[in-house]
């Protein structure tokens, strides 16, 4: 078993490693094209290769998977090094154990936590980066009651397994399956942004078609999902952005995706916000439920937005600062302040649960209802992504997805 | 009926007013005597006088009730008078009318804030003071299906009506009943402290004996509730108290009501703290539920001492200072901040469902478990229980409850 193999190797010495993070791999056999998928509803991008058959990536199953991988913590750009990883063969599966041939990985801002070690999820080191991404079961090992099918698409069931790498052996317990007729870009991203939005949706106040939703960083990755799912819920959205200079650029893209309101986090401190819910008064109903990625006086204002017995559920702390509020709306407007993070959920729930979301995502993922903007980039010009992924617009526009078709 | 009658004066003038708050009735034919109810489960302390038979009271129905009024919103010591108030004769009851003798009234904190104005219940001025007492039934109107039968003792159903008063007359609907077999201290002030530990213990998280409530404010009318109801259940608490020269006697009196342990705010935001779980770890589990009526840097530390998915209740704002709470423990530990009001609750709950609550408060105000110190005075000495009730550190210990038996 790959995984626990390279999990079992104590010293770095230990992987035929390479130096440089842009040293491009001699063996790669994955597509190199770049697309950059733009605008909304782009359900069709892909990243220009299409996965190859199950019998294809079986017939060239090599000895060497290529990852990308970290043996300290500390800045990603001095840590992470692609390097290659033993992996054993296909004839000697165990008999829980599946081959996946790992089609795309993102990189998210956790994956970036997690390699600085300040994220709560905290793998044995060294350890493969990434926590999310999409693969293609290749073989199956001798067990009966086998779940998975050479040719089905899997995800990670947990995280920290570590997901940049172009091969991978591991207990098939460890994956999930996900619709297979999803463009790459989509599926290898479907875990965590959109399952976010979609269970904060769901899981903390029941909403009817009409009701108002409000989030700050409604720019981010769950932030365009929320905007998206919420349209498709028919909710209204208030959705708060810091200001800059293109705002109205943004704002048009926003409401293009489906925001009913873009407002400033300038806007939201003043008192015009009342005006604004006086303008709107026939439309808009006060909001039960507020998404938090901020933090500090942001959070603040989006919870003074709040009608009664509003909910604002903090998913992120962007700002650092920590979320302050009056203790009269918990009194008298019963106000709620609760937290979320898909990690645990998915802990805490049954894997069908689980694969049982991903479907109804899928959904909306193939009637163009949800979209991400990805720009996919091939694991071996691992470098060139990670500076792009950690470019605080891009990433905001363009999630970076590894390639390994 | 009364209570409208009064309401509709739109003038002053029409109160055969009295214009000084220390003025003695002249026609009060209420006890005088003041006991001061110490120490814990002091169950049998009363206030020196027993309540008549409704026959008597009938007898001696008079033609005014005496009440603590006030006109404007403001300090109360300049708004609130003590007036004669028109009172139907028994004769003339309507309906679906009751006549009620009331027997105590307590002075709390927010019927302070109600005077001033700044509380979330405004009655419409002109308004009797009070929103907590109990009362005895002295003659039903003609209705057949009255719930109520002379003798038995009510409390109001909402908020905002005006205890403070020695007769009332108002819609049977409007009071609910309670265990006359009560020491009249305790039974005046049931529905408020009790009610509000009790809900707070039993609505938001699922505990087992053994489990720890920690909780600042610890010495406050709720807190000692908190203290003796979690002894009850078998619940350990960590009660949080401000630091102050006498803290051994204080702390002294907590654990005889049955605090579990008893430490300082300076204790409690200091590196301190986390010996003292070390060191209780065999007996103390990390408390899944906190209590707040404080904010400020008190409520951030409460908030540290929680474990995994704790809930911090805060049901009071002492310090005016926001609840500060950094965004890690939302996500990676499902904290929940949340609120609690008793008139809320009692505002959405079935008369029978808080008749059932009170009830089962009674039988530990019965058996000793619970009690309240507090301190009588004839509503005629109302001035003297205002000032009394407003010494901080006297309120923290003894109630001041207006008597009129």
């Amino acid at each position: 078993m790959a995984s626990s193999a390279f999990r079992s190797f104590t010293t770095p010495s230990a992987w035929r490693g390479m130096s440089a993070l842009s040293r491009t791999h001699p063996t790669r056999r994955y597509a190199t094209t770049t697309t950059v998928a733009t605008g909304r509803a782009d359900n069709s991008v892909g990243f220009g290769a299409s996965p190859k058959s199950p019998a294809e990536y079986a017939a060239a199953w090599p000895s060497a998977a290529v990852a990308a991988v970290y043996e300290k913590h500390g800045a990603p750009e001095d840590m992470l090094r692609v390097v290659d990883l033993p992996l054993a063969s296909l004839s000697s599966l165990g008999e829980d154990q599946v081959a996946v041939k790992m089609l795309a990985a993102p990189i998210n801002p956790s994956d970036i936590n997690q390699v600085q070690g300040t994220y709560a999820v905290k793998p044995p080191l060294p350890a493969v980066g990434g926590n999310e991404g999409v693969g293609m079961v290749v073989a199956v090992g001798p067990k009966a009651q086998s779940r998975l099918r050479p040719g089905q698409w899997v995800i990670p069931r947990s995280s920290g397994q570590g997901t940049w790498r172009s091969h991978w052996i591991a207990k098939e317990s460890q994956f999930l399956v996900i619709p297979n007729d999803l463009a790459l870009s989509q599926a290898a991203t479907i875990s965590v942004n959109p399952c976010t939005a979609w269970r904060m949706l769901h899981d903390f106040v029941p909403l009817q078609a009409g009701d108002t939703v409000i989030q700050n960083g409604a720019n981010s990755a769950v932030g365009l999902c929320v905007i998206q799912l919420a349209r498709a819920l028919k909710l209204n959205t208030v959705n708060v952005v810091r200001d800059r200079e293109d705002i109205s650029a943004l704002e048009g893209e926003l409401v293009a995706r489906g925001a009913t309101h873009v407002v400033t986090d300038k806007f939201l401190g003043s008192f015009k916000m009342a005006e604004f819910w006086k303008q709107h008064s026939a439309s808009l109903c006060p909001p039960r439920l507020g998404f938090n990625m901020v933090g500090g006086p942001n959070a603040t204002n989006v919870i003074r937005q709040l009608g009664n017995r509003g909910v604002l559920v903090t998913y992120g702390g962007m700002s650092r600062e920590p979320v302050v509020a009056p203790t009269g709306p918990f009194i008298f407007n019963d106000l709620q302040l609760r937290g979320f993070w898909m990690t645990r959920w998915n802990d805490e729930h049954a894997p069908e649960e689980r694969e049982r979301m991903l479907q109804d995502i899928a959904v909306h993922i193939r009637s163009g209802t949800l979209s991400t903007s990805c720009q996919g980039r091939p694991l071996a010009e691992f470098a060139g992504a990670l500076t792009a992924s950690r470019t605080a617009l891009q990433a905001a526009t363009f999630k970076q997805v590894l390639t390994m078709v």
